[in-house]
């Protein structure tokens, strides 16, 4: 048995065409084995634990082509027929006219809203920032692009109205025409904004298996969501679909996102009247729903979600029609109900302070005195050290009850009464004087969670009758409280969301593909409109030319 | 307007007496307010910023009274009829014989398998040690208990299998009696495991409120699921349960844990047949139903399933009855796929690597070769440089799935195939034989899941008739695999779970409460047999001395 390598030092091959020489060498007779990939470190340890290789002075700009074979005169048979097979292949992008610029491209196809690229990462921020020049949307699915570059394209991007999916965006589908790897879907009225691609395929398929449709689903890529980017594409897509006349139900899908990033994505669907399912995977979901954001555990629940409502669109009723605005002070005896309360809020709310908090950055600087929306465990040790229990003594809440009234930056107060055994007696009868003196004053809006049992030693409905009395909205589930909270907030201002030329999604769809042929194949087959380009690397992959082509621009 | 203030150096009263005295001096004729207070510096905090308070030399030990009034002769006079009114408070405790120590308190009641503490902070340790002692269950209301007192107090309980339950236990219901702060609720076949007390609260009333019921409500304390306590009281409750003949669903529920006390607990939840509803708030759940494990993502929703299971139990029924042991090994393509499987995995299996980790701690040191159970996405860029996207080139997945095979530590491997536009034209073509020859050489199970629409240029039924007839276990949803894999699982070592004398819940509740005597005047409302200790900080609350004592032990 004999393994014999070839070295093509800086020659660029499309991975379609690697794949296919790799498969069409393995598969000559006598042939054991062939690897045919570009000689980076990372591919010359899967040679060798495929036992393809042991040494190589390939580097990372080379092709390197291995052979195991039975016997020498095979493998260099095989060797030898290398450029043979290399032009046999052929895709239908082949047999057309091909522009070797994407100036040239652009000028075939004037038309075109989309650049499609899949060249390799080190070469296609520059190949995306052509494209922005030349008014394009870019779905970029090369991966191995720097985080400056994403950044910086996106805002030139965004500055323009334009959309930049990717780097790294695996999928998308823009008027039914799926980008990239996509499943096909009926249309209809889901649209998606997703920084996963196999995220958005599962739901996808999901949402049609079911038997609903897609609108758009436009990628984010993957990083899309951390803090440095600021999510700029899918507050982008948020931005349309919030908009678009064919959308009725909005699915937002992401690994767990930067905190202050969810934050703002989050404030800003909330700016709709569309319900928004959420999918943050491995993000802890601040419940099943606040307002119109529903929130799902995975990708399956929340395609369940998305064709659930797509169907009965939901009126959002909340208990009582109520608006408000000012902070949000919650005051509370039960430390789980806090953090729950916390955890709900922290989707909307910003910023959002507390005693118990989930974030550090959450921690309220003194407890003894509110700042921007707040949420206080009065159960914590620092109010209860040689005092009773909240549940059990009212005062120390009805002290605060009065200071928080007094600030005029408080816009609403969240209490919860906790009922049964060893809590207080009557808390009604204290707390209800003190809500009506403060709802008195200034008509500050007070919500009151009230937890227990018709068996309870304090009567919950008479409880539950004093208190509504007193002039609070009364819930028996902090998640109705929170429902309703969310629902009446009207924040001072509103979350501002870049804009997006509609031009993106306009019915014919045209697009310029710089990359992998099996793209323009693909698309093509959908009846898109594409032209390809004739792409190769600039100064024949010689980085040291380019860097000197690139400084005399 | 005049404010007065007493100070009463080293004198212990309940907090109970303080609030009663406080309020008592606040009714009195020309009285404005008044706080009773044991002086620490939060008190100090709370009386100044109620205007009650500037400057003291009271210190933490000391009683200080404060009423402000109308004028001196008032203040002056309120002052004067403390003692009377000390007198004058009178609680069903004071009644009857009041032993002075744990010990004689024992001789009065020795059935008593419960002491219900609630002293403050600093003396509650020494008066659980005593109760473990005298073999008996803690029921550990007080905080300010440091968390080395905590975890020996745990670890000698467990040893004589007792439980303490604390510190910082604000609710437990045993045999249908509350401790501490507990709803009135019909009794049940639904038992519950809490490190949270208004969590327990907010759930047992809605199981109530739903027509549900209580078995056994056993609270740990909010500290037990910390790395450092080990959940040492949970995995007892959670060991009760699941051999109580009464509970048919377990509920856990508590602020989010320590990842690896959360797997382990789990791991040790998966252990019975019983279903077990999860709430662990703000923990990003893996998944709405994992085997016999379902996640809610808050305490409303948490109830309505447990109530919902406990009258229709489900037949744990995996689609095809199946067992495996050894290490699972996931091999993706689809990167949102492969969290997702990780997410979802991390509660049961452990050890468990990725190269897509959720936690540091799950990083696979080298990608190219896994450890323990691994789910490996092999999109990855250290995967794809210079080669394509598995989706479109099965052949590094086709080399990865004979090196699993080839782990005699692998148990079984998991794949997604992911269909649609751009991926490859028939992937079930190259990975069925595969999968053949792989299962046939070990009978080693291969798990599918596919992902994709019947539209889909792959034909989705004829790649799952093609997998299928390879032997693999093929499911449409990755939720569904992987409760298949947590049902087919058999952990070559059960996680061991500490004993609980059952004692503890025997049907006749007796109780020695150390403390708060309004818990006295609860449970004996309750028809609990109850003895109430007089007690008294030891060498009269002087540090000094009670550490004098302690070394003469």
């Amino acid at each position: 048995m004999v393994t014999q390598t070839e070295i093509r030092q800086g020659t660029y091959y499309d991975s379609v065409v690697l794949m296919q020489l790799q498969k069409a060498l393995a598969d000559l007779p006598g042939v054991i084995d062939a690897g045919v990939v570009m000689a980076t470190p990372a591919n010359c340890d899967l040679l060798a634990a495929s036992n393809l290789l042991v040494e190589t002075t390939a580097g990372s700009d080379d092709l390197l082509i291995v052979v195991k074979a039975e016997d020498e005169a095979t493998a260099q048979d095989a060797l030898s027929q290398v450029d043979a097979l290399m032009a046999a292949r052929r895709s239908k992008a082949s047999s057309t006219f091909r522009p070797r610029s994407l100036t040239s491209a652009v000028q075939q196809a004037p038309d075109a809203q989309w650049v499609l690229i899949s060249v390799p990462g080190r070469y296609a921020a520059d190949v995306a920032r052509e494209s922005l020049k030349l008014n394009k949307n870019v779905f970029l699915y090369s991966d191995n692009v720097s985080l400056e570059d994403e950044i910086s394209l996106k805002h030139q991007a965004a500055d323009k109205g334009l959309l930049v999916m990717g780097p790294d965006c695996g999928t998308a589908i823009i008027n039914g025409i799926g980008l990239g790897f996509a499943n096909r879907v009926r249309r209809g009225n889901i649209g998606l904004v997703g920084a996963s691609g196999t995220g958005l395929q599962a739901i996808t398929s999901e949402i049609h298996n079911l038997g609903g449709g897609v609108s758009q689903a436009i990628g984010t890529g993957g990083r899309d969501l951390k803090a440095s980017v600021g999510a700029v594409t899918a507050r982008q897509g948020l931005a349309y679909l919030m908009e678009d006349e064919e959308t009725a139900v909005i699915v937002l899908v992401s690994k767990p996102p930067a905190a202050e990033v969810a934050a703002r994505l989050l404030a800003a669907a909330q700016q709709t009247d569309k319900p928004v399912v959420v999918i943050f995977i491995g993000y802890p979901p601040p419940g099943r729903q606040i307002g119109n954001l529903y929130f799902a555990t995975g990708l399956t629940e929340g395609a369940e979600i998305a064709v659930e409502l797509s169907r009965e669109l939901p009126a959002l009723t909340p208990k009582e029609k109520a608006s408000f605005s000012g902070y949000v002070r919650g005051l509370f005896s039960g430390g789980t109900l806090a953090y729950e309360a916390l955890l709900g809020l922290q989707a909307i709310l910003t910023p959002l302070y507390s005693n118990v908090p989930v974030h550090e950055s959450q921690q309220m600087a003194d407890p003894l005195e509110s700042k921007g929306h707040a949420i206080i465990d009065l159960g914590e040790d620092i109010f209860t050290q040689g005092r009773l229990h909240p549940m059990m003594d009212n005062d120390l809440r009805l002290r605060r009850l009065r200071q928080e009234a007094a600030d005029p930056e408080t816009g609403l107060i969240l209490l919860d009464v906790v009922l049964g055994e060893g809590a207080h007696a009557d808390p009604a009868a204290e707390l209800g004087p003190v809500i009506a003196e403060v709802i008195g004053e200034r008509n500050l809006p007070v919500v009151a969670v009230v937890v227990g049992t018709e068996d309870d030693p304090q009567n919950v409905a008479a409880q539950v009758e004093q208190l509504e009395a007193s002039g609070a909205v009364v819930f028996r589930k902090l998640p109705d409280a929170l429902g309703y909270i969310a629902a009446a907030y009207q924040p001072e201002h509103l979350v501002k969301l870049p804009e997006v030329d509609s031009a993106a999604f306009q019915a014919s769809f045209t697009a310029i593909n710089v990359g992998l042929e099996s793209f323009f194949d693909s698309l093509t087959t959908q009846e898109a409109h594409m032209v390809q380009v004739e792409w190769r690397p600039p100064a024949g992959g010689n980085e040291k030319l380019m860097a000197l082509l690139a400084k005399m621009k």
